[in-house]
């Protein structure tokens, strides 16, 4: 992070999938085991899971437990970036920095919270692709590496019985996968790919359906990065079965590799926290996080993680101060050109102009720090990361480097948001519009090497997944 | 345990110090790092670096995080024990009981108690022979592994420097571990372990300095077995540094393998936890734990842990009953012979007699189990578990096998025990006694297969440490 | 082998290369030890480091030692080919084949002849790559892990001196490896392989070099398959500094990762067999065994290993009997209904024809088996194992799936060979060859899954090393 | 070697066997694969296994590949002791010795002749404890994990049959292991660890059986150290199943862990090459090569490898010259006060004397080395390495520790030898023995330290397998 390897992020989740491809075909594997855990690789599996489609069972290796400093509970994401920040204002020193991180980050595992490892682990167990349990619990614990002798030992059954993965995902368990997400309150980076998974399963899934579901969704837990509680906090109070409990009848029933469906999976968990994984009639928003806006700045759709945004926020109307890279963004914003009352454009950061679809991490970041959260929206062809919060609008589709209409805005021209209804425009006539396409010329690519050359040249919008065609 | 391999146990500790002797010898080696984590394991390896005197550091694997269960926390001692038991009883099913001894086992390390395993630890963190932290530090944790890594590159210096183990396992290092041993409350069992390894460095202490340093103190912390915490609350709490800072300058400064002394790591410390870790004005008992009794009956010696003796215990005469094994006092027991106002007494499972000096926690569980802890007392040549409670009295020296008064007792006669006082006596006259032991014969040894034959010929006392001598 | 899996072979090495381009970049490493063994991976890991430009160093793991069966010595190649050959007319028991095989391969290592994966090994220590001696180090030597070892050590020099790979991999250094390769009488996959790692390196090695090389390169020794030494002979008697030393002036003086250049290592070689390493005098053939030809079938080139045609076919000129797969090749060969004078031709068989550019291995071994090699060419726009042996022509360029000449041949065409004037032409008229282009359709591709429906896509021909663009 | 760690290493043996035993009890283990390969580690699990009679395979980790040196073939011992002696003579440079060190020792092994580890490995299969050809399959090799991989399926078979070790190493097998022994000319270290193993298998096996079967037993093969051959030749000539069907009739019939019996493998095997173990009427010599003598000197017993002895001094009598230390033979011999008719005496260097028996390797090869071996006679309570050649009598018993005749040798008194008389005496009358045993006091032990004096308290003779008691 924070360097030109960012740009390989994205781009390496087609690799994953490419060499899993690969390697099961050149050896003609009859089954598969597939230990992942970080953001990319757990959906690359999953994809090539669903384009081989033979047998096939994940094992995610879990989150790290929490940290434990001073008598206080940390995780590495927030407590880290925080002590930093304390470190480079003088407050601590480079000691308590260094003992912080150390305590924050004890052993083994993804990061503590709902960021996109741990979501992307949730959506594997809800889709029925790995053995019940196996989301939340612990990288560091037995009963993660019991679950993973026992995966091994089922996926001979399942090459036995010819379970393939088309058979356990199917649309139904998408929209299973979904409905969990959005209670969780999850990563928008899920946007990305669940439809990527579903495309090599040999599903159409449209943005559509994140709107649709997570209109009829509770986000019913209050996980890190936007709550208090950690994974561990999830496993112990009955992980992903009680969470699909809660959810009841609102779920398809669907077929596991467990053999048991999901329905008996809901029925036969215990809550046993009721805080931590709360009913639905007490849920923390009666809507799931996730809005797809559409409107002439995003005809084929943008996506808006709406439980971040103030509800002041959720309809806005501002002038566009536009931006065509993250680091240009970033110049403007320290250098306080941006100011109440902007909507700030940051495009050809897509998955082919980025290319690779960066995370504004550091622009949503400094708004915030700027305490413009509540006068200044930013729209972007780039995504974000877990963590960001405010009325920050990415994934629009089509990109600028496909000569999408974000990339024909202009300083000045006026945006219009309208969360509720679901809409993002421009102001501008056809007829602008049409005259300002016509003299639009693509920019050359930023990085030309090797792999994401080639990864820019086949990529397909962010509202279709990004995936390599 | 439960079987005859438990005669293995104590005589393990000589042979894992002679494997260390020997490979160190053998190969010339300059220096040491002992990687150990269990009961025996740990004093062996201490006993071998004193008898070496070449420089050693040691790293002790780490206790296992507590377990969760259903909402609650877990320990794998107690709690598998006691689930045990309801399963027996009919109370819960099977998979409950495999799902509960699962989760009350959630990785590696040691008991999550203060049983002999995290005792040792704390011990050899005391006598400066571990780096600061390790004791506690968590067998899954980065904290333990980066504790590793240094000690690897410390040894380095304490080789060039020549600082070795006889030059920190000092008279006044020993008593820093005897007390910071009693203010937590640990197992008797150290008090064969820590005398050895004194024995081993080429020095001499008598169970006498158990008792000194008992009487000034006071016991500060509240941990398992006999009270709620569990290793983790004791290391986020502050662990071994913060107890040696509540210590302070009862304690001796001392040397240790980090080049810093045990005054300058107490100074340094914090507390976290002040319930955890308490203040010495508010300490659960003013004496520490362990108490050494002598009279006719244990003129060398013997052993028992106060703190779990009831006021209305701590003087007693009854009547003797007499065994010659455990499981003829088991037999006894489960058979209701013995009644309100008996003193048990279990001979020949000494060191010697044992062979093995075997821990006698089946009749003292029984005893309790029975409703008699008020009023019936137990002595013995053998040894208990960390986690016996009661008037029980063990390591009586010198043992029966050895022709010790203990083997002259009979069924009826009267037996008084003063533990304030620190006395144990059998009500007999001298000549009485001399007569009895003219008529003694030494009974056959139990075992006499391999090594264990030779150890039953070897052994010292338990008063001595059990050291082969 | 022997099924849809050989179709991600040549695929794979694109993939290798993209993966080390995505972690080192994505990690921002400073310098890379590249670990591989086989045919794929060495060339993929050399062209990610021509890419990166990154100070590496390569460890090949090396070659398997020699089995031993019975009192003979074994490869794992021919010997269980043959094996398995007597098996199937029933000479020999299944008893007797299991043994063979299991003594054939003898424990870890690559294919123990001059096969390509020790072939690039050989390229990979002669580019400069590789520390002196670690091409033919035998996998389960203690030399092999030493040299892996000081690699990890040299590493850290190459990066504080900022020694990177085009430093390392000039025109020289490629033409010092071809030279090499051409004395060993290395497979003919290092002419796909050697251009695609120049081309990474930023450069560009035209086909032609290699036969401008091969006239003046005597091929010294006489490996497996075509021969009768193993890798281990090779390693013993000097290895790859031994057959520098033989061509001493004819190679470029140029630098290596070892701080030693190419004359350096020469000079200070050994020879300790003067059989297995011949002086230049006593080669076993004047020439370099590999020859490029041209014409208007391969207008940009095919290749033949000319050290393993037959005098009498080094000009030939057949009729033209074409199939459009390897399997359809197979059937009529088998059918009896190839016969002498023939010329096969299989085509759509190319890097994106295949997919992938399979190896004619079978068609190639039956045509020999019939007792065709004789009387019987074959040409097709696929490749050869290294093991193929008579008049077999292969990467012809452009291949049919562009639409190459190759594509247009049809059933009673004219071909005449001329392996001495480079010459390789298909009699027809430019008129007839036009109105014949205009009639052809490109096929449907064979396979379209995932990965290899991208590689067919964007793969380059065979004559520019088959890279995807 | 050449340091105090050398008096631990026969004492090793216990210590393995106790911690075998230790580990297995205090288990209650149902089975035991023992991996091992050397010296003392075979015999000491041998002696586990006998202890405990629970099922027990031994996988022996093979011996180490030929080593490859500027054209010729190396071995670790005799190959590197020769450079070492060159380097020091200044006739080769230090890197030479370094270069050449590396390369006589290619890889994980026991040393590549018949030294006492590869001994002791044959011995083992021919006991009937290792699979069929476990004993000369190379460390390195995949045949070696194949038998290890094996042995733990058989182990199971085993396990359920209640298949023990006392029913395969019975008085008929170890009258084959010695055969076998003596047959490939073995280690004198097979006299202490034979009768050791049948010991703690509940047998007796007197020094005599040696002597008995020596006579008997020619001697087939022409290993390394003595010989030529290495172990790699061994196992590619047909290894011990070879052996065992060139003995054929002469062995016992005798149940194996494999299920088959010595007469059944000896039957079944095949001889791959007849050079390296040739036929019993080709023999290299027609008696094995021990002998056991006895006399006034030794009333129980000595040993003497009589293969290695010259025809001239196979009759001997010389002058005393006497040494109470192996340091104090060494410099008598170098200071040139050694001269032809001497017999010199090393005593105190017994199992309780040394403590641990040393190998007089310096002062064998200093007497060789002034060119004394036909003219000087040495006699020892210790032992002799494996190369040790020359009149060399050792193991006499009882030692001079225990008082034996040894000790009250004094310089100037004549020795008697006669080997094929099986006599050795010292020409004294019992009347000046008895005077002299009368005088002499026992002196102080060398080494007291922990393990090493219990040791030499413990210890049976050496005539006896120097067994701790």
């Amino acid at each position: 992070m924070g360097h030109s390897g960012m740009h390989y992020s994205l781009a390496s989740r087609e690799l994953i999938a490419d060499m899993v491809e690969t390697v099961a075909s050149a050896h003609q594997l009859d089954g598969l085991v597939l230990l992942t855990n970080c953001d990319k690789i757990t959906p690359g599996m999953l994809m090539a899971a669903g384009r081989l489609d033979i047998p096939s069972i994940v094992v995610t290796a879990g989150p790290m437990s929490s940290g434990h400093y001073k008598g206080r509970r940390l995780n590495l994401t927030s407590d880290t970036f925080e002590a930093v920040g304390k470190f480079k204002k003088g407050l601590i020193k480079k000691e308590e920095l260094d003992d912080l991180e150390m305590c924050a980050c004890p052993g083994a595992g993804s990061c503590q919270g709902m960021y996109t490892a741990n979501t992307m682990a949730c959506i594997t167990e809800s889709l029925g692709m790995s053995l019940t349990g196996c989301a939340t619990a612990l990288a560091v614990s037995a009963k993660k590496r019991r679950i993973a002798f026992e995966s091994g030992r089922r996926i001979v059954e399942l090459v036995q019985k010819n379970v393939t993965p088309r058979k356990i995902m199917t649309m139904k368990a998408f929209e299973n996968a979904i409905m969990v997400d959005l209670a969780l309150g999850g990563s928008t980076n899920t946007v990305l790919h669940i439809p990527a998974i579903a495309h090599d399963a040999g599903l159409r899934l449209p943005l559509e359906a994140f709107d649709r579901l997570s209109k009829r969704t509770p986000h019913i837990t209050d996980m890190l990065p936007g709550g208090k509680n950690y994974l561990e906090d999830l496993d112990y109070a009955g992980g992903i079965p009680a969470v699909l409990k809660r959810l009841g009848k609102m779920l398809n029933n669907a077929a596991t590799v467990n053999g048991r469906t999901i329905h008996q999976i809901a029925r036969e968990a215990e809550i046993f926290d009721t805080d931590v994984i709360r009913s639905l009639d007490r849920a923390h928003h009666t809507e799931g996080g996730i809005a797809v806006l559409k409107g002439n700045l995003a005809p084929e759709g943008a996506v808006v993680k709406q439980s971040a945004v103030s509800a002041k926020m959720m309809k806005f109307e501002g002038t566009a101060i536009v931006f065509d890279s993250e680091e240009a963004a970033m110049k403007a914003i320290l250098g306080s050109r941006v100011t109440a009352g902007h909507v700030v454009i940051v495009r050809y950061e897509g998955p082919k102009g980025g290319p690779g679809m960066r995370e504004m991490l550091s622009p949503t970041a400094a708004i915030a720090g700027m305490g413009l959260s509540e006068s200044v929206a930013l729209i972007t062809d780039g995504r974000f990361s877990g963590g960001t919060r405010g009325p920050c609008i990415g994934h629009v589709s089509p990109e600028a480097m496909e000569g999408g209409p974000i990339a024909l805005v202009e300083n000045g021209d006026r945006i219009s948001i309208d969360i509720a209804k679901r809409k993002i425009d421009v102001i501008l006539s056809d007829q602008e519009m049409a005259k300002r396409r016509k003299a639009w010329k693509k920019p050359l690519p930023k990085i030309t090497r090797g792999y994401l050359s080639r990864y820019a040249k086949l990529v397909s919008s962010a509202g279709d997944g990004a995936i390599m065609r």
